[in-house]
């Protein structure tokens, strides 16, 4: 945290499917409306004009030149050696420097990963990252996690999870003492995989005496976009293949809709009137527009976008790196994880 | 198989949450449309005045009395011993003892599985059964297993889950030469957790020579839904979370649109005569819709429908089974399995 409160936020502007002018206009949004600084990390010769183009002129903008780029098919593991002029590399360096309080990226996210994951390390205590997806619910946004970053994981890791996930919730999504579940087969505690079922063991065991979050049980998928849990712990392999079900269903009822309600002429008349509300449904269930996931675990706060966020997706994941920081999220993590007491030796699995 | 090619199908007519009535109506329908001979097993005093209801009498419907029903909350693993007048347990016995020739029930899905796993045991080579759930895309229909018969897998279960949903995806879907994916967190070989790397590496070795069905390598939940794949392969556990995140977004979508089409009184007229094109986009994706899902690697044929199923679900199921019955699935299952060489010493995974 900069010591006068302000808070700076370094952005690397060379992320996204949309490129860097819709980068920058996300950034100038997200400044005009907060007193933070903004880092707008990049090319010049690109970000200089797309800035220009954008009225009224920020102050609180500043461009940090970074001439490369990692591309997709850039190995993550390697980018932070083999491209320290690039912009995601240049972004980390700020905050590990402490000349940034924050870090945004709508780069690829094994990059993101690794070069946060390598520039800074891990928060003392964590033994592996998770990113926290906010995905739709019924109710409000869900944060779902791991969404990828840990595909294996022990009963330890899920534990940390939920841990960090319930801080992330209550800290910078404003949800109160927020409800923690672990995504299983099904809701009854028998139910479950090897690892489901030592973690649910452990955390009732551990939950016993000391609670550093309000675990609700086992949560199916159902439960999530109802909105009947607020934190869904899983490890990152089904983390994403839950993330990507939940868009692919999405795309595919999206898709459904648009041909039955274009399969008419006699239905155009109607629909027109009609399109505010289905692009209102459509809005409500884009993830994209949900504002960033952050890499949790690292030891600094790095938010990442999604490769096709717009403008509007941009400033919200800005704003969320600026709550993340106001709130020490860092500090608290660290804190939290190292005032829990250690696992105990790991009970039998009830129902096993 | 029924020596005279007239297949006989033995129905559980006293499971699922709409009643015996509604199963009898789904049978009624099946019936109708086929010479099969249909075996509705149940209560005798709810189900014959239900036949009665419904024009025209079938001659191929015989009600065959069974006067204890499994509910909900019996453990499924003793049903079979403390039940033996269960339908479910009558009707597996039908099948048994070869009156009937495959086994339709939307009764709980734990107590289909103990019941016809213990009575039938399981097809001679296959390890562990596997539920193949019938699932919507945009291209039609893909068949994921396993869905929750087991949560726990090595990669020879998912080799075998493999051969039976292709062949199942062939004979009753009617899919030809079906593209059979392993559901991972990414396309890429190199990506999965350690099942999925040592799976894709297993199939990768067993394909070279022998291939006994048409792999395309690891799928997204993405390419589920736009039907890039007409037989998604994992473990049970991913299975069911796939299955119910499905449930849970579709619910959400509905509950959504529903909200913002009702939410002005100008929108009214104009959403009525959209009402029919909205209810065929809920249809397409109503995975009850699609009759039912068998259990595979089991030494019979097993159809389990939803709970929720109405009668058009239950007359699916029925054909579904009907189809299975024509086309020998356990026989065509049992040589393929043999006819397999064993999975060779399992290889190093490609990315470890």
């Amino acid at each position: 945290m900069s010591s006068t409160n302000i808070m700076r936020i370094a952005v690397d502007a060379m992320g996204g499917d949309k490129g860097p002018a819709e980068v920058a206009q996300g950034v100038h949004a997200a400044a005009r409306a907060s007193n933070s600084r903004y880092l707008l990390v990049g090319d010049p010769v690109v970000l200089e004009p797309a800035l220009a183009r954008l009225a009224p002129v920020c102050a609180n903008i500043e461009i940090v030149p970074a001439l490369q780029v990692i591309e997709m098919d850039d190995p993550p593991a390697t980018a932070l050696k083999r491209k320290p002029d690039a912009s995601l590399v240049v972004a980390a360096r700020l905050v590990k420097e402490r000349k940034a309080d924050a870090l945004v990226t709508i780069a690829n996210t094994g990059a993101a990963m690794a070069v946060s994951l390598l520039s800074w390390g891990r928060i003392k205590g964590v033994d592996r990252p998770a990113i926290a997806v906010p995905l739709p619910s019924l109710k409000g946004t869900v944060v779902l996690l791991d969404a990828g970053a840990t595909v294996d994981c022990d009963p330890n890791n899920l534990y940390e999870f939920a841990i960090m996930g319930s801080i992330y919730a209550e800290q910078v999504l404003g949800i109160p003492n927020p409800r923690v579940g672990l995504v299983s087969n099904g809701e009854e505690e028998i139910k479950g995989n090897a690892l489901v079922k030592r973690t649910h063991a452990l955390l009732l065991q551990n939950l016993q005496g000391h609670a550093p979050f309000h675990f609700i049980g086992n949560v199916e998928g159902r439960d999530i976009f109802r909105g009947n849990v607020d934190v869904a712990v899983c490890d990152g392999f089904v983390g994403n293949v839950v993330l990507k079900t939940g868009e692919g269903v999405a795309e595919m009822m999206l898709q459904m809709l648009r041909e039955e309600l274009n399969s008419k002429m006699w239905m155009k008349p109607l629909v027109a009137p009609l399109r505010p509300s289905l692009r209102r449904v459509r809005t409500r269930i884009d993830y994209a527009e949900r504002g960033g996931a952050p890499l949790l675990g690292v030891n600094g706060i790095c938010i990442i976008g999604h490769g096709r966020s717009d403008h509007y997706a941009v400033a919200n994941a800005c704003r969320a790196a600026e709550r993340a920081a106001q709130h020490t999220l860092i500090e608290t993590i660290r804190q939290r994880i190292c005032d829990t007491p250690p696992p105990p030796p790991e009970p039998e699995p009830r129902g096993a």
